[in-house]
């Protein structure tokens, strides 16, 4: 079957190629294609729609957290970038700046966002006056640019989507405490949502976003034993607060500078799950955000009774709530097995005249790629256990390899081999970046996060006495 | 009572300065904020909620209709713009520029998209091969650029939020149908959703967008009697899909264009629905929109079993899937009463000592500003029914001052006494260019939409016979 065949080799092999993996599942499935402007995406409805799930889940639990939304301008003055200097530093090289508009040279050069802290941090500086208008909390779902030079689809683009949340605090134990909130919630959403095992602790100075006080990061592991950044969160301190006048009068009194926060998840999460949960047939999506939960596949399906058994059951599972799609188009059977699989759906039903017949019908599940036959009577309970048990047996298998593949090293050579073998490596840090930046140069490897349990006895690279345990490994 | 009546003189008096009321609503009820860059908007978190709102009833409607949500670059190369000879002439003068980004200057300009109909023409050509890819109908929710000389927030500002829907059809009749299908599902959204009469019809030449082959357009009438379009639908004919190769392969081998259209809403809706329902006192939110229904008013709020009361209400009216605001802040009464009108709450519930142990409550809706006693046993059938009652009354009430402000005119004079008295004019014309630039020139009114009842015998300006009927208006 030339079609089928098509398929199999339309992506590359997951173990001696991932890279090319990456990018054959995620043009073929049409979650995503390139736009004309070079580092640009344009996110295809099949990518899209897992967006809005995640954009869903996400908001929900910023709005149950008292989190408003609101949306702020585009495009910032020049100006406002180099009023809090490592901000400017660390952003300046990558911005795309707007010189021209309406037939004329503008007198200041305006910047496409890359984030929103100064523009936010000048509108906060308007609004708060005293104590009574804080904690203020906001959040934007917007694009943002960052001119990277090596881009890949949701990885790293000169454009993405992201929400970015902006908060004051009158006291910087509460803006901590908030850094960590979010840390806590991103974790929680990666888990339960996307399936997805983290570690989350503190980024090292070298790591953190520029004008922060401490920076917080969720790592995930790749199917290369590679790290992606999935999330960040970022503690401000008085930095912003200065720099943009974020004052308020205190109840005894006074003006004070608030103290404020940052964090941002981006559309680099869908690449996230791709690369946690895909296998050499294509994309395995966790079913909490699949935009298609089940596909129904008719077999035999111009037999009478058959498609209406599929329509009665496609109700059925709508009517539970699931996202289902009843594939009734002329390619055969086998032909939509394989484009429904390297697709992700996470569960296949297939029905047909004799399990019309018998009261049956064929679960296939994405994850396990295993058929079971189960009686069609309360099929919407099977159907919703069965996801639940997909999603869990995700999490658990992505768990498990984490786990095993973090691996401890006590020289710069045990380092190089670890990370070499596709593992993170858990190791002493003294705390000095000389260190760091050697571990960068001899393994490729950098601080992904430091570990909250420090038990190191050493740094990995002088032999010092370590002040932090530090998880390194090669990243995206 | 100082705060009292510093909020009755913070909005000045919508008969006698509609414009300094507008600015003071929008304003001073914190929907928005202006942001640092001359003519950009601060969306504010109650202004946010609004267009989520309106995102939820719009987007479910598309997707109803079988459109998918898909996202495109923000950046568009200056060469597309050119592609489309109407196109660039409409919107050259109207965009910003990038022409740095990463540190270096760009080899090709690139524009901030005013309007997507090039990069998705574009894209659009690469996807589509076969007769089997259409219909191809794809909706983003995004920010968009016009650098605009006049600027009012929601109203016309060089940045705001839409949606913009493509379609590619394999015939012109399909595509054209689908141009009316839109413009009467944002009809339907704007009558029962924002409680907003409209006109709709066919835009004339001199009105239509920038590389259509028709325009249609929906029209509402502002407290002021001036005309706000609030929606336009586009045919496109081949124009795009001859600039953007948009080609198929047909049923019967040949290769062909596809016949395009497009359609978008954007946040000036939520200048539109102030406009329409605002009142002497502020806002007046339709009930489908408001971000807080029904605000509970506690009276004597320290009063032994009050706050208890309101609560357990609260509990009752969200459970019934109410956007309710309990405010036990410690302003008075008053006080709240005069903020949560201004902000145009639909209904106010006010619960004292008296009204608990009667079993009573007190309702304020805000479009009547009357209040009733009512018993408070089955309080959210009550509220139910009292929203959708004021919703049709907001309706009615627009509809009948729409309806008894259309007036007719057989010459310019009569036509410019009735844009002068403050009506839309319905009059004929005879389709000439010139006469529709005399109207404008003599009257400042223009030509809003064309009525689908073409009636009128002569041309309001020269007199020939009439080819249109078209409703002439002064227009934001």
């Amino acid at each position: 079957m030339a079609k089928n065949e098509q398929f199999v080799k339309a992506i590359a092999d997951i173990e001696t190629d991932f890279p090319q993996w990456y990018t054959d599942v995620v043009v073929k499935t049409k979650l995503v294609d390139y736009g004309p402007v070079k580092g640009t995406m344009v996110i295809r409805p099949y990518g899209y729609a897992i967006w809005e799930n995640i954009q869903r889940e996400l908001d929900s639990r910023f709005k149950a957290n008292g989190v408003e939304n609101a949306y702020f301008p585009l495009l910032i003055p020049m100006s406002f970038m180099t009023k809090e200097a490592e901000h400017v530093e660390g952003f300046a090289p990558e911005v795309a700046v707007v010189t021209h508009a309406g037939g004329e040279k503008l007198e200041e050069p305006l910047v496409v966002r890359p984030t929103s802290e100064t523009i936010i941090g000048h509108m906060f500086g308007k609004w708060v006056e005293s104590w009574r208008d804080l904690p203020l909390r906001q959040n934007q779902w917007c694009n943002v640019m960052r001119w990277e030079k090596t881009t890949r689809p949701f990885l790293r683009t000169s454009e993405f989507l992201w929400q970015e949340g902006h908060s004051v605090y009158a006291s910087g134990e509460e803006a901590e405490a908030e850094t960590l909130r979010m840390l806590a919630l991103y974790r929680e959403f990666a888990e339960n949502v996307l399936c997805m095992p983290v570690l989350t602790g503190r980024k090292t100075e070298k790591e953190k976003f520029a004008g922060a006080v401490a920076t917080y990061g969720m790592e995930a592991m790749m199917h290369d034993g590679k790290s992606l950044q999935s999330g960040t969160t970022h503690y401000m301190g008085q930095n912003f607060a200065k720099a943009f006048n974020v004052q308020f009068t205190d109840k005894d009194g006074a003006l004070k500078y608030g103290y404020t926060m940052s964090y941002g998840v981006s559309t680099r999460l869908i690449g996230a799950l791709i690369m946690t949960h895909g296998d050499a047939r294509g994309l395995v999506l966790p079913p909490p955000v699949a935009p298609v939960q089940v596909v129904i596949v008719p077999i035999a399906q111009k037999k009478e009774g058959v498609l209406e058994a599929c329509h009665v059951l496609e109700e059925t599972l709508k009517n539970a709530g699931l996202r289902v799609k009843l594939d009734d188009s002329d390619n055969s059977p086998g032909w939509k097995f394989n484009e429904w699989e390297m697709k992700g759906v996470p569960l296949r039903i297939e029905l047909g005249p004799r399990d019309i017949e018998a009261g049956k019908m064929l679960v296939f599940r994405r994850d396990t790629c295993e058929k079971q036959e189960v009686s069609s009577e309360h099929a919407a309970e099977t159907v919703v256990a069965e996801l639940a048990a997909m999603g869990n047996a995700l999490f658990a298998r992505a768990k498990a390899r984490m786990q095993s593949r973090i691996v401890p090293a006590n020289t710069l050579d045990e380092l190089l081999a670890g990370v070499n073998g596709g593992n993170f490596v858990r190791a002493g840090w003294c705390g000095e970046r000389a260190c760091e930046d050697k571990v960068k140069e001899f393994a490729q490897a950098t601080a992904r996060v430091m570990d909250d349990h420090h038990d190191a006895a050493t740094c990995v690279c002088c032999g010092k006495p370590a002040r932090h345990t530090v998880f390194f490994a090669r990243a995206y």
